[in-house]
């Protein structure tokens, strides 16, 4: 019942299998220069004229003869007898060998006076000085640049032969919609192969996407027969794994010879390298980041093979901020948020499961953590690869703590002035941690004290001695969201669904539980946590909890009703030695605009009296 | 007579204003996904349902009430009443709240046993894990990755709003004639707006190029009125100097007004910024590298402002090879060559004019030497900006001496290998100066010593102490080119065209004058220098001097005739110490490639008897 991954191959050794199993030659194809950008030449290209073919005068001036211009000097002005007028580009006569500017040439009644003499072929861009007739332009395997489109015209080409490797993706799954079909119960949006495709092309390849294949044996084998005749690689997206509905190695299995059935890798693992007609045939993983590690970090760089121009990530050291822990045999692929404080970089960790594609939306860096390696502990010095211009990290803004849909809101803002804000929901308490790591840029904290007084006493506790400011964000209304607008009082008995220790909401819970006297092992559901309003309300919607805590935006922008409980000050706390950050300065301003006052209001459940005040931790 | 740049600025300076000046609103359009990837977010984007919709089952197993499984274990088995079987991405049944992977299950008669208590939550992948109902996907003025086109096809969005800027470009220039015609003499194939079109379609701007105008300036009055109509920025390519027929100035500021002309840049000086109808007109210059630096060190940064995402080159600090003088007050633009010697960075200045498109096809890299620096003495370490991929640059292989064509032969066959070899023509001499400064990993020469050996005698004495090995390229024969089939003894009286000093050949044609009683002052042209062998038959060729020295690849390249004079050693010079080298390697079997003597038999006038064959320098 249970199958098993036969032929488990480390991720370096199934690059060297694949170069040394597949003889790699590109398919060609003939585009058009303005296409040619980007792509890899088939050929050597030759200029068939030389550049310029003539003689051109390179200055607006006179054409001379230069021995006639001997001996001219300001004592002695000499008066030329043959003369030839250029403007810069003209040809030069026959029989002149330089040019003299005009700003030297004095010109009475069509005479021309000169006051130094000319050296043979000056101010003359000679032919084929660009390039002669008969040189390579260019040898194959060049990456064509977009300025070379420009000399490529000039020297007369019109279209290039180019390199490509017609790749095939074949979407398997009885599960499949395609995207713009909202999924049913138990539909999935077929993703990976519009995502494959996005990922290859960008390097070069030519990929079709082929008509969805029911999980049927014999459908998936005519599929692959036909993509295999049509393609140089052939990529069969899910079913890979080892389940029963995973026909993938069978059906390679049946036609060829599957060389490969796992790889050592995390995402990722269930892919299969087969081998049919002598051609690749790559099993992509079903899980979106799984089949995102397989493209990226196994079949981009087997097209190099083929001569394409895969560039490699920039990679910057920085200190991770929390540990990985890992077994040892596999190599590890982790998404993170990089950043800069101060002049240090800062990488953490993005930990959710394989399907979340959002992970790779909010990553802008990732690590890859080494076969032979346990992984690394906070603090670690480690390598990260850029997923964004480096420009984009370095302008990073790492807002670390409790969350809030407006950040997201703050985010928007702060694009136009170029900065790259990134917020991590790990609650205000992670938050003040973070920032007294000083891995973080600015904490949202909304943490009630016993006193009634938000956020300065935890800071003031877990930074004793660090200048901090603290900026309001919004006054903030926490309530109750069910779909029965049920009340505070109303909490016992019912199912709930909760938010993470060290959470603001979770602490203001616990409080106004302890104020009532309900004991939270009335709530079932009490130890069930999620990490943002927007999980806590859609647990509600979703039927999977009665009741939650959250702000009244999150219920609002779910159409559920909200039953306020009290306000709270929602605030970033900011180290004070980082005020005058660019970054830090570009948020305070967000925060102050009006336009942000207006989302305030629009979202709803926001006080914004206070917004954009600074105060400080005494 | 000679008008003036009136209004010259410092390009920081001209950035700056382009800033204030212009609102830099950009145009936004829609695309559909799979037209995405690379670009920008117009507005921010939000997911419109919750993926998953439902909880799903995450592994392989049955849906459990969890409860129902406590106290379970080895020792206590419990077999289950409520049990739904399900796959992964399954929907869990509507009442369970747990899923046990089927590894775990013991199935006998329809009935379940487990040994170990399911979690809550455990293996379900909650509704919403990925992205919730209403939340932000992505901010505006995002750069849409490959990779997130599949996130955004599970979303469900299908087209976006993206931003770009309308960017109109117009040729002027009555001598212009389109890419894929042979210009007759005085005409150009206009180039520079192709070229700009292909560098900013690059970052996600929509050019159009419009028809040419001629060099009239109420034409071009009319081209700048209308494009500026249908545009957010216009680019009017030529006329931007100060020669007689450059109307752009005139024609801006008849329609507007003229802000800047002439920037403080080398090359890139005649350049224009105006204003009609409160869009930006740029003037480009003519010189091709001269608009090529407009585009990348003004044009393209000013995009920015309008929220397109354009890359920074990467940089490396490498060692100058040369000196590189200038005086203070302009930014100074270099085309270069880098390589790596060992782990060292080397980098060489390309001197060539702005009209040789040639040099930006042949460097991998630039400077900046800025304004108020004088320049940089040779081995200093500058900062080199890539024009390629960093691995491509890493690959670089420097070959740096003598003259062949069979150089660019080479470079072709080794491509394929992953190596690209860039040969700079500095003659015999300038290579072995290059390998005593060890800044080329090989050097061509063939230098004749008084007693008939060739290249030993010159590396001994020049880099004594040094372990040398010289590698065969071929025999060569060298001869004289001419039009009408001159021979050696026919020199006298002819116009001649010389090689560098320092060139083998050079050295060659002194010897045999020498040997021969031939007066160079006999031979008009013998001051006049070309540096390859293609250049000195294509003089010959265009009229420019009856005769010259070359190679015989060289005058059958351009059908001339071609009467020997000698056979020479055409050696590759190499530090042993870089022998075990991949480059040098590469380059080793690529010389013994029986491609290699195909290639050589094909070109004529190449002894193959000794080629790839390896010998010490004694």
């Amino acid at each position: 019942m249970v199958k098993r991954y036969l032929k488990v191959m480390p991720l370096d050794d199934v690059l060297a299998l694949l170069a040394r199993e597949f003889s790699c030659t590109p398919s060609t194809e003939i585009v058009p220069l303005e296409a040619a950008s980007g792509k890899v030449t088939a050929h050597p290209i030759f200029g068939s004229y030389s550049v310029p073919e003539i003689h051109l005068a390179a200055m607006d001036g006179i054409a001379v003869v230069s021995e006639e211009t001997k001996g001219a000097s300001e004592q002695h002005p000499v008066t030329l007898q043959k003369v030839g007028r250029v403007n810069t580009g003209n040809v030069v006569p026959p029989g002149y060998d330089a040019v003299i500017m005009i700003e030297d040439v004095w010109e009475t009644e069509g005479k021309f006076t000169i006051r130094k003499a000319a050296a043979p072929w000056q101010h003359i861009r000679p032919a084929g000085e660009d390039l002669a007739e008969s040189e390579m332009v260019m040898p194959s395997r060049h990456l064509v640049r977009p300025h070379e489109i420009g000399a490529l015209a000039t020297y007369g080409i019109t279209r290039l032969d180019i390199i490509t490797v017609r790749i095939g993706l074949i979407p398997t799954g009885s599960e499949l919609v395609p995207a713009g079909t909202r999924p049913a119960p138990g539909q999935v949006v077929e993703s990976n192969t519009v995502m494959a495709k996005a990922m290859l092309e960008t390097v070069g390849a030519r990929c079709t996407r082929y008509p969805f294949v029911e999980d049927k044996p014999e459908k998936i084998r005519n599929a692959v027969a036909k993509v295999c005749n049509e393609n140089d690689i052939v990529i069969v997206s899910a079913g890979s794994s080892a389940g029963t509905k995973d026909y993938t190695a069978d059906v390679i299995a049946d036609l060829g010879e599957v060389l490969v059935h796992g790889i050592a890798t995390k995402p990722g693992k269930p892919a299969i390298i087969g081998r049919v007609e002598n051609k690749p045939v790559i099993g992509l993983p079903g899980y979106p980041l799984s089949a995102l590690t397989v493209i990226r970090e196994l079949v981009l760089p087997f097209l190099q093979n083929y001569g394409l121009a895969v560039p490699d990530p920039v990679v910057v050291r920085a200190g991770i901020t929390s540990a990985v822990a890992k077994e040892i045999g596999s190599d590890e692929f982790v998404l993170c948020t990089l950043g800069k404080i101060g002049e240090r970089w800062t990488v953490s960790p993005l930990s959710k499961g394989a399907g979340v594609q959002m992970s790779a939306v909010r990553a802008n860096a990732y690590i890859r953590v080494p076969r032979e390696s346990e992984g690394f502990n906070a603090g670690d010095v480690v390598d990260a690869r850029l997923m964004v211009p480096i420009r984009e990290a370095e302008n990073a803004l790492l807002v670390t703590g409790s969350h809030d849909p407006v950040l997201d809101y703050l985010a928007d803002l702060l694009r136009p002035a170029g900065f790259f804000l990134i917020s991590t929901h790990v609650g205000s308490m992670g938050g003040i941690i973070a920032l007294k790591k000083d891995e973080c840029h600015a904490a949202p904290t909304h943490l009630l004290s016993p006193d009634g007084t938000y956020n300065t006493a935890y800071l003031r506790k877990y930074l004793p001695g660090t200048a901090i400011d603290l900026i309001c964000v919004a006054g903030r209304q926490q309530g109750v969201v069910s779909k029965t607008g049920l009340s505070f009082a109303d909490l016992p008995g019912r199912a709930f669904i909760n938010r993470q220790q060290g959470s603001g909401t979770r602490m203001l819970l616990d409080h106004e539980l302890k104020k009532a006297g309900i004991d939270p092992a009335s709530m079932p559901g009490y130890e069930r946590e999620v990490t943002t309003h927007i999980a806590a309300a859609l647990a509600v919607k979703s039927g999977e909890a009665e009741a939650g805590l959250c702000v009244y935006s999150a219920a609002k922008a779910l159409g559920l009703p909200f039953v306020p409980v009290s306000q709270e000050r929602y605030e970033l706390a900011i180290r004070r030695e980082h005020a005058d950050d660019p970054r830090i300065r570009a948020l305070v301003k967000a925060i102050r605009s009006p336009e942000f006052k207006t989302i305030l209001n629009r979202l709803g459940g926001y006080d914004t009296s206070e917004t954009g005040l600074l105060r400080t931790v005494p």
